[in-house]
Formats: C-alpha cells, structure tokens, sequence
C-alpha cells in the first residue's frame, strides 16, 4: 500500500479553533459537474441608484430616510432580527429549553457609491468602515443587555444579499453566538494551558511553513487555514495578539483595511467576476470580562468552486456529517497567491 | 414591559441532540424580500431518459452499464470522496491535526421510473429502499474500517443535486462524523443518567402536546423539532426504542416508508412544487460496540422558506453566529398538518 500523504488520499482535519472536523478528498477534484449553475449577474451598476435603498438620500423600506451620507453610515436594521427591548423570560422544562435573546441590529453602507464592492475601494475608504467597526463594537457593546457583537458581511445574491450597495451587518447578542462560543472554549484552554494565544502560535507556524499564507502586511496576514472547509475560505490574523478592534493603533486599522481590500481583490480576479462571500470578524466578547484568550480575526466563507457559476453545496453528507472539500487548503492557498495583484476590472 | 413569549419575541432554542442553539426571531416573518429567487423546473419527466446516468441500461460517466434494474438499485459511487483502499497515516503536529480516512460511497437508485419521486411512489416500493437502506447499513457496516453509515438524500438542484432521477447515497466512515458524533454525546450522557432514550423520551412530550406533531402512524411519528433550524425541517422517529435500521420489523418499516411519503407529500403540497431538501438518518455507529443510547430517526433539511423560489440564507450570521429562523416551529408544524394529505399531482 502507499504511503498516505494529503495531496492524494482522503482524510480529515481538525480545526483547532472549534473542534470540529472537514473531510478533505483530493482524489476527487475532477468529478465533472452537471447540476446547478448560477446566475452572473454583472451588469455595470450607477454610482447612484434612485430605486437603492441604501443609497443616500434615498427612503428605505421601512418609510425612513437615508441622509445624503459621504462616509460609511450605519443604521439601526429596519427588520431587525434581535431588538433591544425584549421581554425577559423562556421555557426551562426538561427537553424543551428556550431563552429570551435581545440585542440589536445594524446595516453599515461601506460606501456612498452604489457600483463599488470592498476590492474596489481606496484603502483609505476601507479604513473608515474598520473604524465605524471599533466604534460600533465599542458603543453597541457598552449596552448592559449586549454581550456579542456580531460583525458581517453578505456579499452577492448567492450568498443572500438583496442589495449589491456596498454593505455589512452587525447582529448582537446577549449571549454568546454558538461559533464565537466554540472557539472560545478552545482559545481559553490553550490560553491556560501556555499563557499564549493559540491563534497567534497557529499564525507563527503558519508563517514558517508558508504553504497556506496567501499574503502579509505589517500588521495583518491572510491565508487559508489548515481546516478550511469552503473551496477558497481564508482567514485575516492579526499579528499582534489583541483581542478586538478597539485595541487597535490607527496603523493596524489601515494595515486591516489594506488586507482586506487584498483579499478580496485576490477573490475578484479568481474566476474575474465579483466573488461572493460571507466573512465576519470574530473577536471578544463585550460581556465585561476579561478576554485575554481572544485574538481578532476575520473568516471568510466564499461558496464558489470552480467557476463564478459553479458553486460547492453544503448539503446532504455536509449537513448530516461532516462538512466536504475537493481540492487541499494547499491547492487552493495556491491558486489565490499566485493571480495578478491587480483587480481585474483595471488591467 | 409585555410578557415574554415565544409567538412574538426574540429567542433561542436548544438542541437537545447535539447542545447548539438557534435563534428564533418571530415577529420578522414579515421582512419583504428582494434578493435571489431560485428557478423552478418542473418539466414533465419521462419515465425513461435515455441520456440519464442512473436509468435502467444506460451507461455512467465513469463507463459503467446499469443492468435493466426493476428495483431499487446501488452501485459504488464513481466518484467516491471516501475509498477502501486509503493508506493509514496522518499529521500529529500541535495544531496541525489530520488522519486517514476511509469509506465506502454508494448511489442508491429509488426507483427505475425517472419520472418519479418519493413522495409520488407507492408505500410499498419505498419499503423496498428502507429493506435496501437495512441492508447497505448491515452489509457497509460489516467491514472493519467502516465505523459509521450516513444514509442520505439531496432532492432539488437548489440542494446541489446533479440528476432529477429518485436517489440516495450513502457514505461511510472510519470515524463518526461531526452531527452523529454530537449526538451522540448527549444521547448518551441522557441513557446513562436516565437509563432511556433521549429522543423517546423527548417524543413522548411532543406527543403529549401535538402542537409540533404532523402526523402518526402505529410505528412512527412525523414532527417539527423544537429546536427546528430550517424553515420546515422535520423529523420522523420510531416510537419504539430501536438503534438501527436492522432492528426494525417488517411492520416497522413499512410503517417507516408510510411516514417517508406522508412528510414528502405535506412538502410538495405546501407550495405545490417538488419541495427540495436534504435528509438523512441518524442511528448507531457500526464500530462493533453496545449503543443502547441510539435511537433511530430521520432528519429532513429542505430551504425553502416562503413559496416555490424563495429559499431560507444560512449565511453572515448563521455562519458566524448562530442559526437563525423567522417563522417559528410551531407555525411550521401548523401549515405543514392542515394541507391536504393528497399529492397536488393527483388531486
Ligand atoms: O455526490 P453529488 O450528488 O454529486 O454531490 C452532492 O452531494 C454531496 C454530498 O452531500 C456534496 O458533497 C456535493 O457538494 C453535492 O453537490
Ligand atoms: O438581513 P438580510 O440581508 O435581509 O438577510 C440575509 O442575511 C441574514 C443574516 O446572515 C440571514 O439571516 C438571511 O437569511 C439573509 O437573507
């Protein structure tokens, strides 16, 4: 029999982050496809759109009025899924367990312009969004009823985004959401069991094998972590151990910014489309505690596989199992370092 | 301030079976939508499709022949993501985790008629899938590097499915995968403190208040789970405390065929369209150990949320977060019971 190696063979790998499993199958990346295939939707957008409700100056669904907004702006959800004055309460019975869950909701525009995405904003741009971040993570969090701050961002419609203005979300929580929660048990075991960050050991290592790095700034690098489970998931790390974004200097905001935008410019030019995916940054929790396991990162999840029509389905094995990938973190990690720096749209 | 409850306010729900949460955000049922619709295909199908790999007598893409199958059939995968022959090994470097893995991947073809689906065949050819389902799980089961059997199905091209042919498949394991494994934690913990079934234990509450229950038959029950994460996920569970699918009796799993069709047919009734979804069962490792604490049941994930084309997003928060539904279980088990127990088709 051969000797197993993770190029060929199919295995299972751990994130350290959760404790969960991917099941890895490489063999498998020529499978032909014959099912579903998306949409591409790239028709040129206007810089202002007067049907946009995000757009400014415009009336949103629910009757209120953007103002004429020359920065990101952020607002309170007008279909909140969390609210802020939620009745205490819940079912304690046995099997049945429900708990009253408040918190708030908030949409962010990143941008004025209804044509531009993340990979085509000035990092100067971008740097703004960061800092509307800290400060709503800050002030969101300052409330006695919010414990988690939820920051994300849905980008395209396969990803259910009904809006292609520039935006994100923030959806906070009482309580702990399940995935931070996770990763919490994992970072605060190893937090006392070496006095260090795991996710600032993990990056370390990272670094010196170089295999899944796909770029590194001053303050921030990206890469596809080991455990990746979508085709072309990454990870932006800090390199400093901090555990949220208020911790950090206006340097690492732009630094932030700057891989972020380089990220997603690495995604655009993938299949030269506008590469849809959810990303969110999982940071500390504002419970009042002391969080020095935590250290500040941002996932992102992009669905696509193979072509900007063809994307991976979580489905069946994924859902029952365990989720599934063709090609390596490796393959992928890549594939991304290996594209032009230079966004598609102007070469 | 109101009292709290479950109808208007905010909330979260656990899981019982696996410890996760979901939240429950009711009074948002009524959030316009203007993202993604999905494309129905509701072409008539011919009984025989000369062009479809899984038809009796044709050709696959890997080169092999079906024989002229008049009953449900199966076949290994060819393009399996778990083979027989993977060479043990791994990676066993602080937090680099991965191991070998094994398995066995089948297609199970439900029916020769390419026209049909479940919830349009008789009672007593899907007895024929439960009594192969039975055999798959013993005869998978018997080989030393399988320890776990999924059985599964993706229905609908929104569920990455590739051909509208009535199919399954099945993959099998060295390790247990993520869900079962959670599962099995706490169906465990349960016996062990309690000397019964979790999930029979659980049953019988819904029983007693049948605001979840869809239906009943003299062996199974059809339900929305408490915990319900998809719009109208569903459960089907023998009353009777059986761990796998070979313990059941003849009656037993005829009666499991009966509910398999009467869930499907309140799917496709409710916005009368083949119901896309994923489902799969869940019972006893196969790895040659007691597991008193398994009790047989059968998890249905379907997307869709609000009419034929607008699915349900797991996404931004979902990913990052936590689970998050609109409309709650109980409204779900309400529509899905009062429709008509009669396919639309056939009306
Ligand atoms: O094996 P199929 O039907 O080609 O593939 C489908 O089901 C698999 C198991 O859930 C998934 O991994 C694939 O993403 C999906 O497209
Ligand atoms: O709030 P939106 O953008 O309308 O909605 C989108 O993001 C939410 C948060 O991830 C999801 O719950 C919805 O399913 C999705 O359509």
């Amino acid at each position: 029999m051969a000797q197993f190696n993770m190029e060929d063979h199919p295995h299972k790998r751990l994130n350290v982050l959760t404790g969960e499993w991917v099941l890895v199958s490489p063999h498998r990346a020529k499978r032909p496809w014959q099912g579903q295939v998306e949409k591409v939707s790239e028709e040129k957008r206007p810089e202002y759109d007067p049907k946009c409700y995000l757009c400014p100056g415009n009336e949103r669904i629910g009757g209120h009025m953007n103002p004429s907004y020359t920065e990101p702006y952020v607002f309170v959800n007008d279909f909140s899924a969390l609210l802020s004055d939620t009745p205490e309460g819940g079912v304690d019975e046995g099997l049945f367990q429900a708990r009253s869950e408040s918190g708030i909701c908030k949409v962010i525009c990143f941008s004025p312009r209804h044509d531009l995405t993340v990979p085509e904003m000035e990092v100067s741009e971008i740097k703004k969004v960061v800092d509307l971040w800290a400060q709503e993570y800050k002030s969101i969090g300052e409330n006695d009823f919010v414990n988690y701050v939820q920051i994300f961002e849905n980008k395209g419609s396969v990803m259910g985004c009904s809006n292609p203005h520039p935006h994100g979300q923030i959806w906070s929580n009482s309580t702990i959401p399940n995935e931070p929660a996770k990763k919490q048990v994992k970072m605060k075991e190893y937090f006392q069991k070496n006095g260090k960050s795991l996710l600032g050991d993990y990056l370390a290592a990272e670094l010196e094998k170089k295999e899944r790095i796909l770029f590194e700034n001053e303050h921030f690098v990206g890469l596809v972590p080991y455990w990746a489970v979508w085709p072309f998931e990454a990870m932006i790390v800090s390199k400093r151990h901090v555990s949220n974004l208020t911790e950090l200097t206006e340097e690492e905001k732009e630094a932030f910014a700057s891989a972020y935008k380089e990220l997603t410019v690495m995604y655009d030019n993938l299949f030269e489309v506008s590469f849809p995916y959810s990303a969110g940054i999982h940071q500390a929790p504002t419970d009042g505690e002391d969080h020095p396991e935590w250290h500040l990162h941002m996932s992102f999840y992009p669905p696509l596989l193979r072509s900007a029509t063809v994307k991976k389905f979580m489905v069946g094995y994924e859902m029952l199992g365990t989720p599934q990938r063709d090609i390596t973190a490796e393959t992928s990690a890549k594939r991304l370092r290996d594209l032009s720096k230079v966004h598609y749209k102007h070469r």
